[in-house]
């Protein structure tokens, strides 16, 4: 390798994702909304939008075959992309599912990433329109595009908060960390004591390993807002933690935020999880990723309208200027900036 | 491994698909096509469509990176994904790539595949508008989903053609094939004689070589469809040759078609590749790939029409009815069946 060789690690993804955006691209006019937020949005009529958006999911690296049955696989890709979708205030209508599979993988295997792929399609009312199944060498890769639609009245960015507003969030999280964490502590107790050994125990873990596993995305969220003619100012889904997503949202509207860590909602499981690992379980809330949760921001009285309609949410905090940053009060009533979070 | 493993080779991948695109899906009453043409078809408005495909390359299956330079394959992803909605007789608006990068590549490497992408961008007037960047293990994987639109009125889907159409077809075939095997064959060279060897002479098959790292997908043809008011019966892109693409719009259809092997357009630098391979040219043009042609269908009448407007197409053949099936007039006056040309 010549001496000019520059090592993605060296300048890190993130980086190498800004020079890439940076590059001078075609514009087309239709476009309203390009890469920066959950989905790409493009108009489509004076009142309606379409929505697009694309991951992939690499074995050893996103997801480890010893402790993910496939058919879960299936069915978490399906909702980490519709998920996606809902975070503008969309409906998932369709998704093409592309897989790179290996020969060690077997027919049955295959079948069971669809079976989850369809039962969630059946969950989100989406179809499956297109894709294709290629061989690969190593390791199974998985991509997967939604496409989806927004009214224009209803569809929401990061961006669009205003200082004072309610930032809200639906469930728990955590607790897909926890489940994680369980699974991991399993797959280890298996290589140390081979195949013979006993089989796990898992169902005392039963709501963190689903949280990690089959996680659903919000979609009963979505519906409510529209039955009830409330649009949030702003929104994200949870997939990279809750710091990482406080931070997109707040960027994203050129606005601060100020969260009451005592108001963070974890699962007692998720907790329990935490003692059990001699960890913090408010690093869990904070820093743990694809939990699926939708964070919304609403004007106060928005949300004493709402909570009558939807409860399965909380108020974890507001919209503060820009000037005043990103912190969260303590449970012990400190004050600490996001900076000093990690 | 369990006895009852299944090899994927063991059935095909061909036999996969089938089996899952047997599944029971969640059907979307917005969907117009589903699997099973170039491109998903989607509803949009009265007089509107929108078009999605989705792709996945995969680095030592779908291509070669000691003789593939990066920029020429993203270039090459989005030529291929932009003429799946050609083929459907539409416009491209806007992509999502995902890269599984490994370790190895260099930062300037990555830069060159999206170099390729925003010219390719440019040249089909698409915006990247989503995406993502992973890490991968062993080998470089890229998806490529695009998004389209198409007027009610001129979507072209591979059924659809009647009996005693024209068989139409852009350009030539064959190069594509013609310039991989040139590119294999210096590949073998400087495997054999080593780095300190003189540089391989590409110069003489810049014609070939082109055709097979940075082929052109057909919107001139579209354009000029659009412009003269023309539209074709049936439609597709020739990506797996010419011989599965006649048999998959036939099939479509449910017509047989009856082709004129001199009729075959094929350029000069292909048969000189041929002939210093020694091997039938006119198999290169039957059965090579990734052209990126465009085959349509069109009464006679039309096709004396649109030949004063576009006249880089030639009739190939004519579609004869389901019994009659697939068939090929050979230069000499023999008829063959499709069944006997593999």
């Amino acid at each position: 390798m010549s001496e000019s060789f520059q090592t993605i690690q060296s300048i890190g993804s993130k980086a190498l994702l800004e020079k890439i955006t940076n590059f001078e691209s075609y514009k087309n006019e239709n476009v309203i909304q390009s890469i920066g937020d959950d989905a790409a949005v493009i108009k489509e009529s004076d009142d309606s939008l379409t929505l697009l958006t694309s991951d992939t999911y690499v074995e050893g690296v996103d997801f480890d075959p010893t402790y993910t049955p496939f058919h879960h696989l299936g069915y978490k890709i399906v909702s980490a992309g519709v998920s996606d979708i809902y975070a503008m205030n969309g409906n998932p209508e369709a998704v093409l599912i592309n897989l790179a599979v290996p020969n060690r993988m077997s027919v049955q295997m295959i079948e069971d990433i669809y079976k989850g792929i369809y039962a969630a399609g059946k969950s989100y009312s989406v179809e499956v329109v297109g894709g294709d199944l290629k061989a690969n060498h190593a390791n199974l890769v998985v991509s997967i595009s939604v496409y989806g639609r927004a009214d224009k009245d209803a569809i929401t960015y990061r961006k669009g908060a205003t200082e004072g507003d309610a930032i809200c969030l639906t469930g728990d999280v955590g607790g897909a960390l926890a489940g994680l964490r369980i699974l991991m502590r399993e797959k280890k107790f298996w290589e140390e004591h081979g195949d013979e050994s006993v089989q796990p125990e898992l169902g005392d873990y039963q709501f963190v390993v689903k949280r990690q596993l089959v996680p659903e995305a919000r979609k009963d969220l979505i519906e409510s807002l529209k039955e009830h003619d409330m649009v949030p100012t702003s929104m994200i889904d949870v997939t990279k933690g809750l710091v990482s997503e406080i931070s997109a949202l707040s960027d994203a509207s050129e606005l601060g935020a100020y969260i009451y860590q005592a108001a963070l909602p974890i699962a007692i499981e998720t907790r329990q999880v935490a003692d059990e690992m001699q960890e913090d379980v408010d690093r869990y809330a904070l820093f743990g990723g694809e939990d699926l949760e939708l964070m919304f921001t609403l004007p106060e009285k928005k949300v004493e309208e709402f909570v009558n309609h939807f409860n399965d949410f909380v108020v974890i905090g507001r919209m503060v200027s820009r000037e005043e940053g990103m912190k969260m009060q303590t449970g012990e009533g400190d004050v600490v900036s996001f900076d000093d979070l990690s």
